[in-house]
């Protein structure tokens, strides 16, 4: 049987071809399941998995937590805001009394980039990042493309272009090495204060004028605005955002195609995509949203498999 | 089979007598459930319940939670101090965002009037109204209603009182259409500045003196004054009401007749009802609670049974 | 068979040798268990347990979760920030609404000393009291007794140091009362303004140097500092703490003899324990942690059977 190349899943770097095909095909397994009426599979009975959030998080912790019950996972959360990292316990010794709880797998987001990756070093568990500070979003950029997939046969050969923040994303860096990993070509969009520097050696293309950057592609996955950084000197202003950065019906029926749509949420709506362009069917948002359980359940699951 | 005629529970008055009927012969059987050793069923395992309180609440999230699990149904909880709301994001896109994840009814409190009639038109999901601000309350009213029904063998034809600020009150607004629906004879009894002026069209009796409220009914349901209000100009100070409105031994004694005492909790011991009356025989308070259980788990299971 | 003296686990004080020899007996049964892959057992099916926290915790509050949950008992979550206690709800209310509900055991930690022995007299139900102010914290110290037994054998005949803050602390009051039960002897250690005066009638040794304290001993057992008091006149300064109260290497190592280093956790590393120490053989840290759920598991499991 196959399994992944990797005991943890720290970011996207770390994987190879193999072990997104692997996931994939996990994930269209549980993907059947969740649209069954009874949703859930008895497969992880004797695994009790912590969600350890020292980060707010909505979407991605329920998503979490739905994947962990319908594997019949046992779980246990954990909130910064309660924790006791607050009395000035350090990361290790916080985890560690948990797993000495005997807690088979971590799930952590958390503010520090590299912070799961240090993790995994020093504790005996299987670690997953559900997002790193601005490093890695693994789950997320899995979940991304298996849903370009799914719209469009097929990631290989396909243009994708992320326009936003670019500099502080964790969901745009994840997106970029999966999609490549994919053989899909890259490209990036964005006020040119927030594309890092870096950008051109990991062979991405960059545009600042988005009509150019929706001409060439064929999916156009729209980063969250995120409205609490708007105030730094450096950034444009709401306004000048939409202005420049935001996508409209009018914009994408006058690209004479119709290109794929996507957008991690919670959308800004009329900031970075108007209602119209959200609800139209070139938006497989809701699809994102129903397969992150999905490859949530596969990851998860073929974890498992490796520490059993 | 009989079934409900809606397919959510947003309000009362939505819904007809056979209704009330149908969801009381359901909650005799839950409440058999739960005082078994064994108080669960495995009725629901293909449902998953999102609980979104918008709004504090612990009696009631914890009386659906506990209802919901023993239903057997997965549930996730979610509430405004960690959503998304925050960021931006409306209502719908919330709500179709967790749907997207496979869930099949939604629980919701909500500050905004009207909020889960709203809802209700734009996402696929039975909505359970939790209480929206100042309108509805429909559990409460429903529990309340089968405590009298237990107590006094009907609701038919019995008088009662609503005694407290019904004019902010939800609690008062459901009971009213329940209470009417179901024959008895309605009271409202309260400070003027806090009795609605288009109670009279509700074909609701007004008085302003205690007493007088009391000779008349068989039932008095006693709301829970808001301290947090008081400090408002129209508002009567804590002890101008306790003095007007409070329920104690004496009076109560002074009736000639034994009269039922409700409050929907938590309450303010010595404020709207003194401890001598809360924990006499003649008050329901704890039976109601337990009562809320089995009436919420018969909404639940009625509302499954339309989506399957 | 065998069953406990009480009926509550409100308070050392409270329990016979006896219960603790079959509290240590149950959980040595449970200990197997969560060493197993599957962690579960079927025992409690038919068992509601509140946790209810009107104090924040992390890891009292995760080890009696995973307790429950393996022990397969339905649990609900109550913390006090979202608790109507807030409302000027009182103590007795509160749980009396949760107990109508139909909840068998109740698991509660509140800031006032003698909160679960006045509730027990109030309410039917358990009551496992998880640390009342500076009263008891009955589980740690069973969970300490039990990991000394385990590296030592037995704790009869044992020499036991509590090193730290003895005034504030409910870990040292619940840990003299089990150990003194157990026929070892007790002996303090601290900065003179923080040992109670009524310390001597307790039959333990007092004494203000800490060699000379770690050269009696057998174990060791170091209280957390709590930093957000180290303001107050009559503490020392961290500084001055550590100096005089912190273990280091050099200071074991120049005993002759090896002792068990025990900490109830979070560690202040560098404070009243250095990292070589916590990490070294001698320290049983993490295995008080693991130990904590099959003593939370055997407590739980040995009321449940006297309220079936």
């Amino acid at each position: 049987m196959s399994e992944l190349s990797v005991n943890h899943l720290l970011g996207i770097k770390y994987l190879n071809k193999e072990d997104i095909k692997l996931i994939f095909e996990t994930a269209d397994h549980f993907k059947e399941v969740i649209n069954r009426p009874i949703k859930k599979v008895p497969s992880l009975r004797d695994i009790t998995i912590a969600n350890l959030f020292f980060e707010n998080s909505t979407r991605t912790k329920l998503s979490f937590e739905l994947a962990e019950k319908r594997l019949s996972a046992d779980v246990i959360n954990f909130s910064s805001g309660q924790s006791s990292v607050k009395k000035g316990e350090t990361l290790i010794d916080t985890v560690n009394n948990i797993l000495s709880m005997k807690v088979d797998m971590v799930v952590m987001r958390h503010p520090n980039p590299g912070a799961g990756v240090f993790l995994s070093k020093h504790v005996k568990a299987s670690i997953v990042n559900a997002g790193d500070g601005a490093h890695e979003h693994p789950t997320q950029a899995l979940l991304d493309s298996y849903s370009i997939r799914e719209r469009l046969g097929e990631v290989k050969g396909k243009k994708v272009v992320i326009v936003g923040d670019i500099l502080h994303s964790r969901v745009a860096l994840s997106n970029i090495f999966a999609l490549q990993l994919q053989g899909a070509e890259v490209m990036v969009c964005g006020p040119k204060t927030l594309i890092p520097k870096y950008i051109g050696k990991l062979g991405v293309k960059v545009e600042t004028n988005l009509r150019n950057a929706l001409h060439w592609c064929d999916v156009a996955n729209m980063l969250r605005v995120q409205n609490e950084r708007m105030d730094i000197s450096y950034f444009p202003s709401t306004r000048e955002y939409t202005q420049q950065f935001g996508v409209n019906k009018t914009l994408l029926d006058s690209l004479n195609k119709e290109i794929t749509i996507m957008h991690p949420g919670p959308i800004n709506r009329g900031v970075e995509i108007t209602s119209d362009v959200a609800d139209s069917k070139q938006a497989i948002i809701l699809d994102q949203v129903q397969n992150g359980v999905a490859i949530r359940m596969a990851v998860i699951y073929l974890l498992a498999s490796k520490i059993k």
